[in-house]
């Protein structure tokens, strides 16, 4: 292993906003730093076909407030192979790429990991999820925007619950984490939130309901994390309709429109963030962290701690909904 | 039949963005012209209970900006029958309400031209409908932002369906009506409208797909009018999933945020123009009829006419999405 | 003249949000119709520079929803010349280019007409400017965008209006047209707006000020159009901060925001259709003619009407205002 | 000092957007806790006039998605009298208000601590300022959703920017503190910040300017913190247009649409954090002191350390700005 001269990019797993802010920082503060980049399409799987670009200034000019990934996305089975890793690393030595930023959430980190491991490659990861469900940084890239396109259409449907006093059932990703589920239900003002970290809700949801939520109000949303563990929206709503049938009740699954939209202010603070620090590390001889934003402060966060370790819920936030939702 | 006095407004059926801007017109306008102005809650249901206020200028202050209705609306069985009416009826008698302007759709005017003609008294109708299928009026209330939010939600499904490349079936509101779809679809950019006024279309989704859309584009979006004509985007997506495996298929269902949110600078304009006009027209002796706005001028068209002609979707614009979807 | 096989695009003056729509339909009209497509760069200066190059369906993928002009836009003095018309004849020769769109407000058009006559090629104009001041065709591309853009302004300026109880005056573009201003002030329920075309508001500013608009508001916000004629906010702001000083007064100029931002439904639509109509125009022989729509239908406007007569304000417009004021 | 049974709330200074969610946070966390709760008008001028309402859980119903205040903000000169502070004194014991909930910014917050020394009130405070210059907490409510908002207009500015290759300078607010400015730089892609904080940044803007700042890009955008330190925005345009009269160079001043608006999920969070921690604080006895979250946990703050202290600019970020606006 030498000085690292070429840089490779790629963006894995589920899209989020802020990943071209990501991609941006990760250019600029390489050429910044004298490195040559190259940004690798369709994720890990670019590595296995040779879909490889090089990358100057101008390629990430006037991207950094656009959704998606210019990279492009996808999930690679190949690469949960050691044959399709094999391929890979060919390529990367074909290309001359000696190291490799790779944005996205647990499952990309994992693979991550194991590439690292296996061909002694300086990986960095940037943990880019919606989910927030990474460990080691107060927040994922593209949380804080699909947390804010929650509310907007959590704002749109209180419109027209309020006007037709009726009961909604919002169902948010999560992929089995509650952090937009909870912090969507207090940001909207909804009424209660379901989520897989506090079974204890259902209960709650239980005497919401028979303690006849209309006395004092005249609508009511309860958001739903999707998960295997709470069932979804669907699945309550049909047994308040099967148990209330006085209660007027809707369900909206706000599905993929969480993962777009313009970036938010603070997704584009902190992919450009990372995205410089991600430079720094390569330039430090950091290998195979992610990097993480805690208490303002850059940090490192090895693969396996960000991957392994369970981000919890803050217990105040489920007491600060319960509070407000009276 | 005397001069009018006091004039009772109330928003009747779907909630449309605007209809507050149309209750602010509506009261203003009566109050500039020496009018009281009394408000109905609950649309034809507030006929009944009684649930009714006195409107002041400040009562209809700041709340133009606002999606929903301030009046809270409902569908109200009672009102179906001759009975309800009596007592909606002996209602307007005793709060000395002697005119109605009603904001709802097709439902609601039908309401207020039976009660109007049982019970002569001047209803004038103000077309409040996201589905744009009143004839006689160029839009109606709520169809500018309602189409607007379908237009966002899709600009941000696109970010994802790009990054991933995906095939995406957009389901929007209409009920049997096409002009949410089509006119969302061209502005969205997207490859397919399915309307329930064009049945030919589906063939051309068959041959689209069967040509194989990838060839060109990276992803590809249908946005599909609810109807019980088309069956909705889940039944595509499950054709599509069958017969073309190969395709990556997602289904979204915008729902019930596309009733919601603030109102659109064309709706807020159309709406206050109609309010006003509706106070004008109650001065006039008119009486019974929908205010619309055809070609930029207000115009007073029967109920009987609103009601039951079908508005064409203009073909030009089916031929528009063809050409630029390519 | 034989028949057209290559068609030029370019955006020229103040850019609008849709222009890039228009290219898009423009573009792919044409090929859909079996034309060639040509990217003229910087309005008429590419013409001069001969900054210009083919444009393919994915060229103008995903642009629908961007605000600005891929294109670029410049105002060009040579292309006022003689000589420099004469140079872009030549390059559009060279480059087999035998129509050209222009895409921009009444310099732009005039321009257009000025270099069809000298030099017998068919030009045709699209209307892209937020000020709406284009006679011949209902609204140009980017005034709909350009009015909820000032709408979101004002409604958040109105926010902490009405928190502070201040009167605000808020300038907008227009250019010498009220439309922007007026329609502008109907939407966001400003008290007055004061426009090039009616002198008398002025007046009215000033009865309305003497009468105390405190009595029953608790803020007021006043539209202005930027114009020499009006003078500008700055200039009524501090008249009645002389005259008035117990008024809490702010301005504020809402300047270049105005004419970016994603495009919305309604100007994407009407770029969309007309940009498609520029192509069948050109199939039919037409030349030297703007399109504009009108009561919903394409039009072929020349030039000459489209430029020189002035687009009437609607005067009830100016009733609806002072009405619902109160 | 006895029990706190009844919490006066009231807001100060200039308004913030998230104020209404903290508001309702107060209130219904008081309410959950059994106080009584009054709202005071007009900050601390309520105090002193006794415009003050006794506050229910639906008074604060559906308003946190409002921006502004719904309890209206002034500056109060008597309030900064003893004289005026002995009537404000009066008010509160004849309401019966034995606490005080004070949402603002520094001069607000010194207000409270005066008041709550002279009579031994508990006075809680709560940071409500765009500008984030309130040590103590990371971040202020208001100051998220104004730099989105900020953000937003930058993104359309540089539509236009780019689309004419323009230099603009935009000043943001921030009154002596470069946080907006700074972010929202970073969060833009501005090629430069000038903050009252960092004067070399102006020696940088020099070198920026004189290095030929076309080379490879084609628009720029310097985001400048207002402030009698820099100068504000026009100052810099002015110097640049004599000293390079080649560079096309605009202004704009965002001005009050700033402090307005929806407020971000951020802020709605931190609010409804911040005012359900007020209501613990006075109920575990604290008091005058500020609540703020520091790294994600409630801590209190006492009013002269949140007041007198400066709140650093973390020099990492002015790097990151260097760094990526190459």
């Amino acid at each position: 292993m030498g000085t690292v001269k070429c840089v490779g990019i790629l963006t894995s797993g589920g899209d989020a906003p802020g990943m071209n802010a990501a991609i941006r920082a990760v250019t600029r503060a390489a050429i910044y730093n004298g490195l040559q980049v190259k940004g690798i399409y369709r994720g890990y799987k670019g590595l296995i076909t040779g879909e490889i670009q090089e990358f100057k200034s101008q390629n990430v000019s006037n991207i950094i407030q656009l959704g998606g990934t210019i990279l492009k996305t996808a999930r690679c089975k190949e690469f949960l192979t050691p044959e399709g890793r094999k391929v890979a690393h060919e390529t990367m030595v074909k290309e001359g790429i000696d190291a490799l930023v790779v944005i996205g959430g647990d499952g990309s980190l994992t693979g991550a990991r194991i590439f690292a491991q296996e061909y002694d490659i300086p990986c960095i990861g940037l943990p880019g999820t919606i989910d927030n469900d990474l460990f080691g940084t107060d927040t994922t890239i593209g949380y804080d925007t699909a947390l804010n396109t929650i509310l907007e259409a959590v704002d749109k449907i209180r419109d027209t619950a309020t006007s037709h006093e009726r009961l909604f059932f919002i169902e948010v990703m999560g992929r089995d984490a509650g952090f937009l589920a909870l912090n969507g239900a207090i940001a909207s003002g909804a009424e209660a939130a379901i989520i897989p970290e506090c079974s204890t809700e259902v209960d709650q949801l239980e005497e919401f309901i028979k303690s006849g939520y209309r006395k004092s109000k005249n609508s009511s949303i309860v958001i739903v994390a999707e998960s295997e563990i709470t069932g979804g929206a669907m699945h309550y709503a049909e047994r308040v309709k099967n148990e209330y049938p006085q209660y007027d009740v809707r369900v909206t699954i706000l599905g993929h429109l969480q993962r777009g939209g313009s970036p938010s202010a603070h997704d584009r603070i902190l992919a450009s963030r990372l995205g410089a620090a991600s430079i720094d590390a390569i330039l430090e001889g950091q290998r195979n962290v992610m990097i993480g934003i805690e208490n303002d402060q850059v940090v490192y966060v090895p693969f396996t701690k960000a991957i392994k370790n369970d981000k919890p819920i803050n217990k105040e936030l489920v007491n600060v909904l319960r509070t407000l939702s009276i």
